[in-house]
């Protein structure tokens, strides 16, 4: 059971000073490269620590409400949540701890913070800022790279011990396909979106976009006001947009078709924003020509289809995360709870449907 | 054994058009991918082509003169040679085919041609130009993302079924490290060292070089003069210069040394550039970070212990190789062939070593 004192370990406590507040801390217990980067956080705030914690994610909450109702824990401030665990701050949440007024996900994507509600109750949401942008779009030109380049494939084909025995048959490799010249479609032109248009224009690539809104000229990339269009002008298409109802399977059997046989995914988004079962069957029938994965539908699992592929590139939901990024991470999070326990605004706020919710909600 | 008669197959044959002259076409039998892409040159020269023969390359040269000194085979005029294959252009090929006056490679490099002997016998020698530069500069950028991101190992971690259990068993997998910023410093600046250069620039590394000369202010790079001295002030070292007698080996233990324990190594040049066994105990030992690698010293032959090792990636010397260099250098090696059948010189020309030489064979 989380209490206070249980967690008021760490530096400033064995030197007697108090903690000024506490801080829900729901990370999933995987994340332990992500986690190690927050230590600071949990030397300078009491932290209910689901991470420490050994309990399923309902019955920690159910104890942490417990603790909290009995005084054994006093009534958290602020949740730092992470983004590819099973937490949501949702209304259920938000009801058990009326406490929290200041949700900071460490993520980029905010999909399982419910927007609304938290406008609604006037709660701050803070993401990850431009923590992870650049190692984000570094990691979506490394994906689609190997893909064109079959570098994965290749290097299995080596460590196989393949190559000698495929010189002497008088074998072929397959080629790969130039990165240069692409007709790049890239869905979702924010923060990481417009870093991987400028790093493959910068690569020779041809870049256009679909976003919410066109950009007009201050950006030097075609506009498309659907991801179909987008698809049908494009050799690859890059998924860089949240998830959001309007995003959810975006890209569904219809774009697929129009990016067509010569085609290439990559997607280090959500899962959410694919077709998944679709995505699988276009690769199988060879109706696009490859992909490059760094999320999936349903984490940690992924098509088992996809894994006999050579034209498919897998990675671990990992494109956010280098050494350097959880180093800034760490400084981030910091930052933002220290602004908002200093009554100051977040300084990587998102933004909150505030104004539509206000009127709403007006008696 | 190889005829004019028995070659002179093709459309132009066909339609009773005269082939004008005879060619060498000496790739070795692995490279289908290239030879398909050279198909306009068997239209259009008689081809004595030791792909098509199943004669080691020693008796299919003896057949070959034996067909030529008996008139069956005219004499061959040029040669066209590939840069991973058996085939020497050395003295005794030259004595053996005097009527050779030009030799094309197929590679950007020209270490399997002996320039000073062409030179001394005036004999043109092209190289592939800058056909496969970009797409050699795409791999070393997606070699060297590939190690700093750990892309190969999470496709292998991915597909070997790892990742649920992983989260399951609050397991870790290792953090990447973040392209930007770091310190790359590129060995040979000509072609493709410029262009890599350029790219890794434009992803936010900071870029040295070594070279034969400092280009001074003509780049905007730091230069060191020598190998040593550039690894001990970057953090990768990329390796995209000619094999020479000057750059043999020039990656040693004392370069590696100095790159130290966080250095990664990427080599798309040649494997004899790399003291290869101390290679492999700087990554055993831990005294590099990592390496992404294209080209080795006995090709198709790998080191064995690099194919247990997660921090490495290896791909088939296939850094040139794409679907579009290939069309590419097809047009360029028809293109060379007929400037120099024309009597003109080639459009790709290898320097040559013309003027030591002709002072040292003046009588």
């Amino acid at each position: 059971m989380p209490t206070a004192d249980g967690m008021a370990t760490g530096d400033l406590a064995a030197a007697g000073v108090t903690k000024p507040a506490t801080v829900f801390l729901i990370i999933r217990r995987m994340e332990a490269s992500l986690y190690a980067a927050l230590a600071a956080l949990r030397q300078r705030y009491r932290v209910l620590d689901f991470f420490a914690s050994t309990e399923p994610l309902p019955a920690f909450l159910a104890a942490a409400a417990a603790a909290v109702a009995s005084g054994a824990a006093s009534p958290p401030r602020a949740a730092v949540v992470g983004g590819a665990g099973p937490a949501r701050v949702d209304a259920a949440f938000l009801d058990a701890f009326p406490s929290v007024r200041c949700v900071i996900s460490l993520a980029a994507g905010v999909d399982f913070i419910d927007l609304d509600e938290c406008a609604r109750r006037g709660v701050a949401v803070a993401n990850s800022g431009r923590v992870y942008s650049a190692d984000v779009a570094d990691h979506a030109v490394g994906l689609l790279l190997q893909v064109l380049r079959r570098v994965s494939a290749a290097d299995r084909f080596v460590r196989r011990g393949l190559w000698p025995a495929s010189v002497q048959g008088g074998g072929e490799y397959p080629l790969g396909s130039k990165l240069g010249g692409k007709r790049v479609g890239v869905v979702g032109l924010g923060n990481i979106g417009s870093l991987i248009a400028r790093r493959l224009q910068a690569l020779g690539c041809v870049v256009s976009y679909n976003s919410r809104r066109a950009r007009g000229d201050a950006v030097p990339y075609k506009y498309f006001p659907s991801v179909r269009d987008l698809a049908a002008d494009s050799d690859v298409l890059v998924l860089a947009c949240a998830l959001t109802k309007d995003t959810r399977r975006c890209v569904n059997r219809e774009v697929l078709d129009a990016l067509g046989e010569g085609g290439v995914v990559v997607n280090i988004s959500r899962g959410g924003n694919v077709d998944q079962a679709e995505l699988v069957g276009a690769l199988r029938d060879g109706r696009i020509a490859g992909a490059g994965l760094d999320v999936f539908e349903s984490e940690p699992n992924v098509p088992p289809e996809l894994c006999d592929m050579d034209n498919v590139v897998m990675t671990t939901h990992a494109g956010a995360f280098t050494k350097e990024s959880m180093v800034d991470l760490g400084d981030l999070t910091i930052a933002n709870l220290e602004a908002f326990f200093a009554g100051k605004p977040v300084l990587t706020p998102v933004q909150l449907p505030t104004q539509v919710k206000k009127v709403v909600v007006l008696p």
